[in-house]
């Protein structure tokens, strides 16, 4: 039996829970969050409340928002709503957005097609992509899911779907990472790379 | 500027206060609550609420307690109370209790003596250590500060202290840790292994 309060027990526990997080770290943070209780814990409990009571999807692009508004990039009057990426996850957005190259707006799918894991098309927003373009003034669909055999799947379902919208389907380049060591790739990355190699200089 | 929604942010700032820590652990955890925000933030949210209000300071010993009442160890009949083991921190208790070995009940000081950081015997639990020396039945003191110059200066300032008191004073061993090679232990450790050095089999 643990000689710990219970209250602290349960927090470790609760700690316990979150990814990567095994029992050391969580009784770490738990003794972090004890020594500054007069103000660490009630503080993480707000943040904690407000995430679980605030954040809704966006209802445009099913990215994470506020409140049931328009996520921050639906928001922004200076993003292009002609081109569309269609990403799997929130955090994909992230990801593209760190490179600040990209100007359009998003879609987020929610995952990719799976039917092992009982995940077909019904389960993504689909049907919200389409009444984006059908409705919208879209010019491009950048697919940018994921380069694994469901993003890929989901992909060409997607390319097949639009197939008779006045709509330019893309998708992000495959090859070698930047800083990838040719040694240390894979045959299906570089069989790939190999086969769409461009012009020297492009 | 971040596209993430303030709620997420405040989130992600909050969970980087914490020890070890980094912006992108804080967003994959973060993510992870977002995830499964039908329950694990509020959940998370409760159980620091609770801890907030709840834990609280032994009155004997100064162990972390709750509801203003007895720690589990000195709540506990079969702890004896004429062997009061003195440590720094609650986590201190941890370690010992860890090890099984030790039946007796302790006392936390919450530190040790440094006066660079303003930290004075006055700072530390020692007042409550001589009354339960002077009321109860104590017989022995083993001082189990950390083997740091602090805790060396704690422990000496305690062992003057109780001097005139009818109680033995004990400190943990100081040796080569168990599993230590010799070859990257520090000369202080060697040095005081070999003046420390028992009869063999003991």
């Amino acid at each position: 039996m643990s000689s710990l309060p219970d209250a602290i027990e349960a927090l470790i526990e609760e700690l316990t829970r979150l990814p990567g997080i095994g029992r050391k770290t969580a009784q770490r943070l738990a003794f972090h969050l004890l020594r500054n209780r007069e103000e660490a814990p009630r503080r993480l409990a707000q943040v904690l409340e407000t995430v679980a009571r605030e954040v809704t999807f966006c209802p445009r692009c099913s990215n994470l928002a506020e409140g049931g508004r328009l996520c921050k990039i639906c928001d922004d009057p200076r993003r292009s709503e002609t081109v569309i990426c269609v990403v799997e996850t929130p955090t994909d957005v992230l990801a593209i957005e760190r490179t600040g190259v990209f100007d359009g707006s998003y879609h987020v799918l929610g995952g990719s097609i799976n039917p092992l894991e009982g995940v077909g098309p019904e389960n993504l927003s689909i049907e919200a992509l389409l009444n984006r373009i059908r409705e919208g003034d879209v010019e491009e669909l950048i697919l940018a899911n994921n380069a694994t055999l469901d993003g890929d799947t989901t992909a060409l379902y997607l390319s097949h779907l639009v197939q008779s919208e006045r709509v330019k389907v893309t998708r992000l380049a495959r090859g070698i990472p930047m800083g990838g060591d040719l040694e240390y790739s894979d045959e299906h990355t570089i069989s790939r790379a190999i086969k769409a190699r461009t012009e020297f200089g492009d």
